[in-house]
């Protein structure tokens, strides 16, 4: 007899990672940067750590990595952050960290970090976490770090961006793979949180619900308690694949269009470098505006504080010329059109 | 004193649209497709139609129409639908009609339709209105028909095509021009809901309000009455605007690869006019897949049944071809890689 279907299903996946995983740390072993190592010498076994929690993703995924990595010859770690927000956080890590020393993971190590406030709790909880599971991939030498996120929480992300109203890159999800030299793998990605859930519970891994995801006060937790349930009630029980589907042609469309615009950039540019306003003009606006955002952000502008209504108005320089002044952006950065050019600058 | 802001306000969006017509208008008539009209000849003043169900957002945009056209040397007339839905809907779209006309519109006509059901209850009505106002517009020889919706309207059409998952043409919402020659126009795409009931209000103008609109047994009506109004206490009073922003962009970028997928078309062909799958797979996925869509309505497949899903499996035939048989798409279209050439056909 097999296993639940929900440990076949979350095993399955995992074990899809790691072979692209192998796959890639094969291909670059196969070309040494330096001469130290001869090319018929294999590669030492990768380590592959999960980023853990304690909550029901995150263990389902490190129960899943300790049963598929041996199988594969790959070693198997686990880290967790200890975030420092609640009372007894110390010890829920620790509690977490033996946790996953009984699932055999080996190295596995609880990291503390200070969450700063900058961009709202939230995002600096994130800061915070993805700089400590930085640390620990260098200081261990991983392969990869893999990330419990669901096809829930890429409905929950594609939402959050919806309500940024600020195009198709920002509908686009979180990404299979992310971070430096592709270090960031999310293998749950197309599967249901109940998935993870059951898996846990039919392997009897106790899991810790992080009070967080359940306190209003955040509006991740206000979206997936209240907003998307009240969504699926009037559109249909099909909305959180819809979303996920939609982050995934979000981010090849964003894709495209953003290749299409590097491409573009260096024709619009007259001989000394100015962006020519008849040009860009000619381009489809899809196109200019990303070239303007482009060009803001290199003059100085952070990307964070544009929106597309900044951008709508430096657009209007060249698609509705009157004669208007200059257009002041974030980080003090100023457009203005100069016979026949776009000038983007700080000052 | 001007005008209370509400009406200031729908004026002056009613205002912009008419310029844009009559510049459309006046542009046609300079170049003349017969040579009966002499180029000094000034064309004969437009008809601007609205179309009016009797709400709120139809009563104020044909306030408007009747205020601003005559400044403009446009005529304005009106159409109401009556869609026979209801007990004395006759009756309903004559008291229409008769408001149209104590407005000043003239002409003004009640026409009633027979809606069918193919594509379920609003699709059908929707069909019915159209082909309907097509006729009248045609009968009259209309320059244009004005259509009510809304900022709001726009969002809700926007979560609609989210809940498809088919991407980013689907999340384009409506345009602010559409229709054959650019016929339909809405005036009041980027204008609250609320201000067109405001300006009802302060015009005393007798508006009805349309049960469906709240009858839970359409998605629309859920999702304004419930859905919508749950995302935005989870994510904030800017959802409506983000949504109509969304629309904006998507419907930009939709183009723009749009236009890139047809230019790439025919260099993906061999000389006998086939699909090249080494060219195809050299191609941004969103290009490829919008090339791969297209062939499959040319095929016969019905471009309302072809889902984001049967595109991803005619895809891997170009990206994961391992063998696999052929692909039955809706339309008894058929899939399938011979040769390095990929042949969508019916059969």
């Amino acid at each position: 007899m097999g296993p639940h279907p929900a440990v076949a299903a979350i095993r399955l996946a995992v074990r899809r990672v790691l072979h692209d995983i192998l796959n890639d740390h094969h291909a670059s072993a196969d070309r040494p940067a330096s001469g130290e190592q001869s090319p018929h010498e294999r590669p030492p076994s990768p380590l592959v750590l999960v980023a853990c929690s304690g909550g029901a993703d995150s263990m389902a995924l490190a129960s899943a990595l300790a049963f598929e990595a041996p199988k594969l010859g790959i070693r198997a770690g686990g880290v967790t952050v200890d975030h420092g927000l609640q009372p007894g956080s110390d010890q829920r890590a620790e509690e977490v960290a033996l946790r996953l020393r009984e699932l055999g993971l080996d190295p596995v190590e609880s990291t503390a970090v200070t969450v700063g406030r900058e961009g709202g709790p939230e995002a600096a909880a994130r800061d915070a976490r993805y700089a400590a599971l930085d640390a620990a991939a260098e200081r261990h030498g991983a392969a990869a770090v893999l990330l419990g996120h669901t096809r829930d929480d890429q409905a929950e992300t594609v939402l959050l961006g919806l309500a940024r109203g600020s195009g198709t890159r920002s509908l686009s999800g979180m990404a299979a793979v992310s971070g430096a030299d592709g270090r960031y793998r999310r293998p749950f990605l197309e599967l249901d949180r109940q998935i993870a859930r059951k898996a846990c519970m039919v392997q009897s891994l106790p899991v810790w619900d992080d009070p967080h995801n359940t306190d209003p006060a955040y509006t991740r937790s206000r979206l997936r308690h209240e907003g998307l349930p009240a969504l699926e009630k009037a559109l249909g029980k099909g909305v959180v694949e819809a979303l996920a589907r939609t982050a995934q042609l979000s981010r090849d469309d964003a894709d495209a269009l953003d290749a299409w615009a590097r491409r573009a950039e260096a024709s619009v540019r007259d001989a000394a470098g100015l962006l020519e306003c008849a040009k860009l003009y000619a381009l489809p606006p899809a196109v200019r505006r990303r070239i303007l955002r482009q060009a803001a952000i290199e003059a100085g502008a952070p990307a964070g504080s544009l929106f597309a209504r900044h951008i709508e108005e430096v657009d209007r320089l060249i698609t509705g010329w009157r004669g208007q002044g200059a257009i002041n952006l974030p980080g003090k950065v100023v457009a203005q059109r100069q016979g026949g050019r776009l000038v983007i600058r700080q000052g």
